[in-house]
């Protein structure tokens, strides 16, 4: 393949015959040459929100080539608007628009548009094609890649979905310098997350260039974003469906998942519930003997100088952490399954906590 | 695999990981040596219906080992319920009830509660298994087998749905005994098309034997319950997500499709609509000089002798069946791609019918 205009990196998510290549570079949501050739068909609806709309929709559908039937859906801003019933929208333009099973839907969004996107494509016709083009730090490290795609419900996070992979992710980082600083902080919570469960290195290299970070200095974030596709690309490559390793991306997201159920979605960012859901992950690791109080501290440093919370939210009682908890995906049958960490760079899926520790846990947690 | 008593015939549904068997017997929904070893955990939801509860729900729950933990969904019998919103109500009771990822969804019913339990199992926690028990003749032969599951969107049946295979189908052959005979025939059509598309010798048993079967005999159930789930199981293992072969099961469907969208889902049986759309298609099959008329009577006849309507509705137009086949799932961008004949026994797929010669059919065909 002759290379692309402005794409400074390509990665592959190696799923035999549902591989797709994540490209990496800046001006990417403008440039044809890197969305039109995994188009499925004619039919494009492209799905975005109204705060993303204004910056990148004229762009993006500009781009595309002219024969092509493109529509638009404009969704309300907001995890609390990730529900079956705006998936419906979707599902309601694209058959108002007659469209058939070889149209594309395009994500153009953060992680919420890209979970919903997904789910409406998935569930569309029984599946049709997909393009996530992630316009959030948080969806592009994490929720683009992968092939998880759902809503929430009431009683849980997530709890309604498929899997089902995109045709291609394309990362344009440039949108991130319209992102708010706090989402680009919860978008740095993945990142993390990818150096405390697989790649102490890459943490080492975190603590040293946060600030450029968090400064959007491009070169800079382009490696964080490549080394973080390429850690959780290889990871839904050994474990598409979960059934084993890919549950240690989950790390900090069932104490996360918790706080932003009963915070009410959105309230919380996503990324903001993961880290102090990792504080809270790295305490127990520590309270279990299997990390030091200086790998502790390491960790609890990151995540503060990502701008990310370390403790969890005022008020918020053991059992209403349990309650959401025991609703997790990763448990099975009654077992109650936990990501903890073994060393900084190593962690493991655990079903044997013992009771009295997580209690002690989140009775004494800080709380902001 | 020993044998299980009251198991007459097991088929498989050959697709490497995802493969499963089809006992056809009597007796088998008070049967657990035939249901319990497919399911995932201890985690069941069995979900009915208001008509087949009160015949089969006890026996069935009865059945499963005491130390499980069952729950019961009831739903409103009928296609007007088949949407996401009723879909939504197997979700709750799943959240409700705490059930995790190695939860098992048994669908006891017929094509209707297989489609929505199957959608519902397929996007539950991005997946779960299910267990398909019909008790309908329509949903032995043909919904139960094959993994397409879904609902009913206002704008088009079956539009929202994935392909999600069963880890077993239950077929128990007993239960066709209190089956309606309006029901009985609407089965009946399924059957019918497996011989025109397939098998012109099982359409000549078909013609030797409708009798029997609507007389409800056993044996003669058995036989052409067997013969169509070998036929629909042979296509499936072919192509699995419809790209070729499998649309060939859709014969008489996008007439039929039209005809249930129209008179609004529920006043015409499906398989009713199947009926009068293969002999639509026979007709225009006949009209493109495919089949001669010997074999057009024959179809005809035999529709007929199944106890099914072989006239459109009256009152529906030519543009009220053109607005409903323009949303078909088989169209792929703007072609109308319909299932005709051949021959007796082979069917194919075609983009090619002229619109004159389609609009003369609609338009002068006989109404009810």
């Amino acid at each position: 393949m002759k290379p692309i205009d402005g794409v400074q990196r390509t990665l592959n998510v190696a799923l035999d015959e549902r591989s797709y290549p994540i490209h990496i570079g800046t001006g990417l949501v403008g440039n044809a040459d890197a969305i039109a050739p995994y188009l499925a068909g004619r039919q494009v609806m492209i799905v975005t929100n109204e705060t993303v709309a204004p910056l990148y929709l004229d762009a993006l559908r500009d781009a595309l080539p002219g024969k092509l039937d493109v529509r638009c859906v404009v969704l309300p801003d907001g995890e609390a608007y990730k529900s079956v019933e705006y998936v419906g929208r979707i599902w309601d333009a694209l058959l108002e628009a007659g469209f058939n099973r070889r149209c594309t839907l395009i994500a153009l969004g953060g992680g919420v548009i890209g979970d919903m996107v997904g789910f409406a494509a998935a569930s569309y016709q029984r599946g049709v094609a997909f393009i996530q083009v992630p316009t959030t730090l948080l969806a592009q490290v994490d929720s683009s890649v992968g092939g998880k795609t759902g809503v929430n419900h009431p009683l849980g996070k997530n709890m309604i979905g498929a899997f089902w992979q995109p045709r291609a992710v394309i990362v344009d980082i440039a949108t991130l310098c319209t992102l708010p600083a706090r989402e680009l902080s919860a978008g740095l919570a993945e990142v993390i997350k990818y150096g405390l469960i697989r790649d102490a290195a890459f943490l080492t290299w975190l603590e040293d260039n946060m600030a450029a970070l968090r400064g959007c200095d491009a070169d800079t974030l382009a490696h964080a974003i490549a080394l973080s596709c390429q850690i959780k690309a290889d990871v839904v490559a050994a474990d598409e469906t979960e059934q084993g390793v890919r549950a240690l991306l989950n790390l900090g997201h069932t104490f996360g998942h918790a706080i932003e159920a009963e915070q009410g979605y959105g309230a919380w960012l996503h990324g903001e519930a993961v880290g102090a859901g990792m504080a809270m992950a790295a305490t127990l690791s520590h309270r279990l003997g299997w990390i030091d109080s200086a790998a502790l501290e390491r960790c609890e440093a990151v995540i503060v100088a990502a701008g990310l919370p370390l403790h969890a939210p005022a008020g918020m009682g053991r059992e209403a952490f349990l309650a959401h908890m025991r609703r997790d995906k990763k448990n099975l049958d009654d077992e109650l399954r936990l990501i903890l960490l073994r060393a900084l760079g190593d962690a493991c899926i655990t079903s044997e906590t013992p009771p009295e520790t997580l209690d002690a846990l989140l009775d004494g947690y800080p709380r902001a």
